[in-house]
Formats: C-alpha cells, sequence, structure tokens
C-alpha cells in the first residue's frame, strides 16, 4: 500500500494543554509519527514524500481569513512583549458572525476553539505538509490504488472552515474528500476517532454532496461536548446527509461493530464510490483518553467491514495517542483491510 | 449619597488570569473593595447593606440554566479527579446554538468566555450580593433619590445573559436597568468603563426599551475583541437603540468629553427618565490596563456632564483596578455628579 508522509510534519511539537483547569503535557506529540509509521510498514505500506498540491486545495474548504492567520500568526504573537512561546487563546466569541479584531490576541480567540491547538513556528509548516500527505494519498486512490494511507500529523478533523481546535489545524479528511469530489467523485468521510468529527461534519454540514458519518463516545460528558449528537443530520441541502452515532463510554468490539454497521448501511444508500476513512486508534481500550474500548482485533474487524463495501478506501490518520498498542493497532487495522 | 455593599461581596478572591499565553495574577481583587468604599465615602457616600431582592429580578435578564450553572458548578468541577480549584474553561462552542453538554467541563465552557471570570467556592454568593446593592440603589433612586452607588464586585457589565467573562458573572447595570424599566421607568445605561460593555449590550440588543450606549477603547486591539465597534447599533426592535463610540488608545479628556456628548445627546434623544451609568474606572490614565488617558479630573468632568441631564443617576461599580488613583478616581467621580 502506498503511504504518505513528510519530514516536515514532525515540526510541530505542542505543549500547552489546558485540562480541568490544570496545564498536563500536550498529548499530540511528534513522536507518534515515528510509532505510527513503523505500524503501517509492518502491515506492508511503502512511505514516500507527498507532492505539493500547493493552496488551492486548502482553500477549497478552509477560509483565506482563516489560512492567513494560521500561517501568520506566530510570528505576530511573538511581538507581544511577555508572551507565551506558544499561541494560545484566551477569550472567544460567542459566534462567527462577531467582529474579527485585528489583534493576535482576538484572533488567536476567533480561530482556536480550546487550549488542545497551540501554535509554535513549526506548526504552519507541518499542518500543510500534513494536508499534502492526505491529498497525495487521495490522487493514489483516485489512480486505481484500492486503498492507500497518510499518515497525517497534526490530525485533522477537529478543524472546522475557520477554526482549528483539539490538535487539529488543517482539516486533511475533508481537504482530501473535496479533492476527490471536484474530480467527479462521490466521496463519504467515514470517522472511526473516539471524539466526533466535528470540524469535518461543519465543513459538509449544509452540504449533500459529501456525506459525513462519525462513530465517538458520546459527547455529553466527552470532547467536544458541543457536537456530535444524533440529531445533528445536516441542514438545508445537508440535510440527511451527516450521520453522528454516539456511543456509550467504554463500548466494546460488538457495540461498536453494530453501530458500525449502520454507518456502512447509509454509506452504500448515498451511493459512495470512494471512502475516507477518518482513522483514530484512539477508541482503543488502552489509550489515554479512555473512551471506548475497541481492543487490537477489533480494528481488523472494523477494517474488514469497511472493505465488505468494495469501495477504494483513503485512510487519513487522526488521533491515537502514545500507548504500547499504538502501532499494533495501526498494523492490525490496515492488515484488516485485506 | 446612598450606597450599597454586602460583606459577602468579598468571599471572590479570583487567581487565575491567562493573557498572552501567560499566567498572571488575576486583578479583580477583593481589595478593590476597601479602596473604593473608602473613595466613595470622601465623596460623602454612607454604605448599607443591600436588602435580597431574590433570584427573580435576576432572572429578568439572564437564563435559568445559566444561574443554575453559577450557582452549581464549584461543587461538580471539584468532584474531577485532579481538577484545579477554580472552574476555568478550555473549550468554546462556536455558537450559542451548540448542543448543551451535561459535562462540568463542556458547561464551564459553554458559560464562560474567557479565562478571566474564574468560578470558586465563594464566588456565586459575591456575585449573587453584588447584583442585589445594584438592585438595591435602583430601589433607592426609583424611591425619589437623585443619585445613589452600588459598589458591585464582582461587575457585571461583561456577562450576557448566558456568559460569563472579564471577571463578570451577573450584569449588575442590566440586573437594575431591567428592574427600572419594569416599574415603568425608561432607562438609560451609560457604560464609561474602558472596555465595551459587551454583555450589557447583548442583553438588551434586541429590544427597544432599554437603551445601551458604551464609550471604550476600540475593541480591534482592545478587550472584549469582538464586540463594541461602531456599526454594532442594535437588531430587530433594537436597531438603533445601542450605540457604541469605539475610542482610539490613549484618548484624553478631551476627546473623551467630546464622545460622551454625543452619548449624552443619544440619552436625550431616547426620552430617559433614569441612567444607570456602569462605571468603570480603568479608562484612567494610570489604570493597569492603559487603554485610554482620563486624568482624576476628567471622572469629575464626566460626572458633571451626566449630571447636566438633569436625571437621576444610578452609579453601578464595574472596573478599574488597584493604582494610586483608584479611590480618589470614584470620589472625583461622585463629586462631580453634584
Amino acid at each position: 500500500m502506498r503511504a504518505f508522509l513528510d519530514a516536515r510534519q514532525a515540526g510541530h511539537d505542542p505543549q500547552m494543554f489546558m485540562a480541568n483547569g490544570v496545564m498536563l503535557p500536550n498529548p499530540e506529540k511528534p513522536e507518534r509519527i515515528a510509532v505510527l509509521r513503523a505500524g503501517a510498514e509492518a502491515a506492508g505500506a511503502v512511505f514516500e514524500p507527498p507532492r505539493d498540491f500547493g493552496m488551492g486545495p486548502i482553500a477549497a474548504v478552509h477560509t483565506a481569513e482563516y489560512l492567513t492567520f494560521l500561517e501568520t500568526i506566530h510570528p505576530r504573537w511573538k511581538r507581544i512583549e511577555g508572551a507565551a512561546e506558544e499561541v494560545i487563546p484566551n477569550i472567544h466569541p460567542d459566534r462567527r458572525q462577531a467582529n474579527y479584531p485585528k489583534s493576535a490576541v482576538g484572533q488567536a480567540g476567533y480561530h482556536q476553539a480550546d487550549t488542545a491547538c497551540p501554535i509554535a513556528s513549526g506548526t504552519w509548516a507541518a499542518a500543510y505538509w500534513s494536508a499534502q500527505s492526505a491529498l497525495s494519498a487521495a490522487e493514489a486512490v483516485a489512480g486505481g490504488a484500492g486503498a492507500a494511507y497518510a499518515l497525517c500529523r497534526p490530525p485533522g478533523h477537529h478543524a472546522f472552515a475557520d477554526l482549528a481546535g483539539g490538535f487539529c489545524f488543517l482539516n486533511n479528511s475533508g481537504i482530501a474528500a473535496e479533492w476527490l469530489r471536484a474530480r467527479g467523485l462521490r466521496p463519504a468521510i467515514l470517522d472511526v476517532d473516539v471524539h466526533h468529527g466535528n470540524g469535518t461534519q461543519g465543513l459538509f454540514y449544509t452540504r449533500g454532496d459529501v456525506l459525513t458519518v462519525s462513530l465517538h463516545a458520546d459527547p455529553e460528558r466527552f470532547y467536544p461536548f458541543f457536537w456530535g449528537a444524533a440529531q445533528e443530520r445536516g441542514e438545508g441541502a445537508g440535510l440527511g446527509f451527516n450521520l453522528n452515532l454516539p456511543l456509550a463510554r467504554g463500548t466494546d468490539d460488538a457495540g461498536y461493530l453494530a453501530a458500525l454497521g449502520t454507518a456502512l448501511q447509509r454509506i452504500r444508500s448515498f451511493g459512495a464510490d470512494v471512502v475516507v476513512v477518518a482513522l483514530g486508534l484512539d477508541a482503543h481500550e488502552d489509550d489515554p483518553f479512555q473512551g471506548l474500548r475497541v481492543t487490537t482485533e477489533g480494528f481488523t474487524r472494523i477494517a474488514a467491514a469497511i472493505a465488505g463495501l468494495g469501495l477504494p478506501v483513503l485512510v487519513v490518520q487522526e488521533g491515537g495517542y502514545l500507548q504500547p498498542a499504538l502501532g499494533g493497532n495501526l498494523t492490525a487495522f490496515l492488515r484488516g483491510l485485506g
């Protein structure tokens, strides 16, 4: 299987992470890359660097305003006397229609939903090349590959059109799906990360040409809290084209696979001709976030069920954090694709 | 002049304050109370404890959901293993219509716009009695007093119907204005705090029965960033009933008084029969926030201009932080009312 990764993706090394009012180490570490790469290679993946598709396919789902912010905010922030090394928001608008300030602090609050997506000097390049890896894998699939893997790190599924969050800056899965759609394909995004794919949902919420489906721990008491409920079904032309399957905390393989069956039926009903899997491995029973209890073998079964659709599969890496089973979970998933 | 203050208002002692990604001491200290009280007494104010108007007048401008949050969140938050002493948000919804989670962390992000309004064990009682002080002063004015002073601390003007922010929890000025309106009066709120009165604006933004006017440092590069622009004029029935007068950073007495003239003309045009002054003293040249350059003598002139309306004046304390001139600025303002 062709796989994509750029060395610059390691240049993002976030430190800040506030949870429950306490500073903790940020779990989205660059060390994830080597573990995931080894896990993919154990399943036969062969890595190559992505090609550069430029800004166009990124700006097809993100606002130019937001992309300017991501690319330019760090040096502007550092000009503030006494500012922290990383761009971290501390005040947020109540709605997207609020005034857009000139202040770096104000723009940070406008474009960063939480304290888990700090921006430092290497962040933009890492996010940019993470997106290019997704696009390169999309191109491989569009070119006839039955499956391809993008080691997207930083991840993307919490990033909205103009809003970073939850370790994510550019929505790699969404960028890839939109690129495929623009080439005449009919993509469904299936998000199996333990956290709801709120950014991905947001990108396509009012559209009927890209199906978005997410299985995740119930957000009533789990990140991202404000998004991911079953009643979020899309709006306008998108009504009926978003499916959320919130799962009770601690759901095991059997419960997960049952919900996955509902997801796959929806993808069939959409007439998808390509599936973008937003592959979080944090639904695993030993992941630090402890949301669900999927086993390593469970990931193989999840992948096999997806393969049962008989469609090309673009696998885009999302979450899944350092723990002994992380690499093996990726191996298990990619092997399950068959 | 009658003045109101409850001892429980000192029970709120916030610690957390993140600015530019760095932790700093929270400037909204309970020590402000003694300084402001002495400043008011030097102008002839005689303090008494407020009477208890109950929750009704508070819930007339704040949602019951939000009041439940403020009153109950701290013990729920403390049940989170390893949580900080204070309730501090770390993730925020993109809109008020987002799902309302059961999680304490999620509710904190829903109801706290920034990291400057931490909630600890004494916060609710302090905010409650601060509001009762405002109501008691409103009652004094409604009963015939030409002026009354409420030493509202914590302050209130950044608090929306369902959203705390900027040291504020309950919108004391708005609660008092709505109480006066319900008694058949026609109140105008004149906010002279250096920061835009975004919460107050929000409370009455779609209504034409309470005029809101705010003079403040231009929010393009100053807190609260997302609100306070001149083009925010109200919506629906409220269109034309909100006036923002953003001032260039460093505006002095002359520039301030010129803008105040515009504000007072609008209040006359509204046919107000009572003025609620949201009195921040942080427009002073030596205030730590360094937004504007009003002098101590300038506060006397501001008050004299307000007194020129010939209307009863309810003075509700908002910001103004510890610095040598703080108490004297309050004395100067209250003397200027004549």
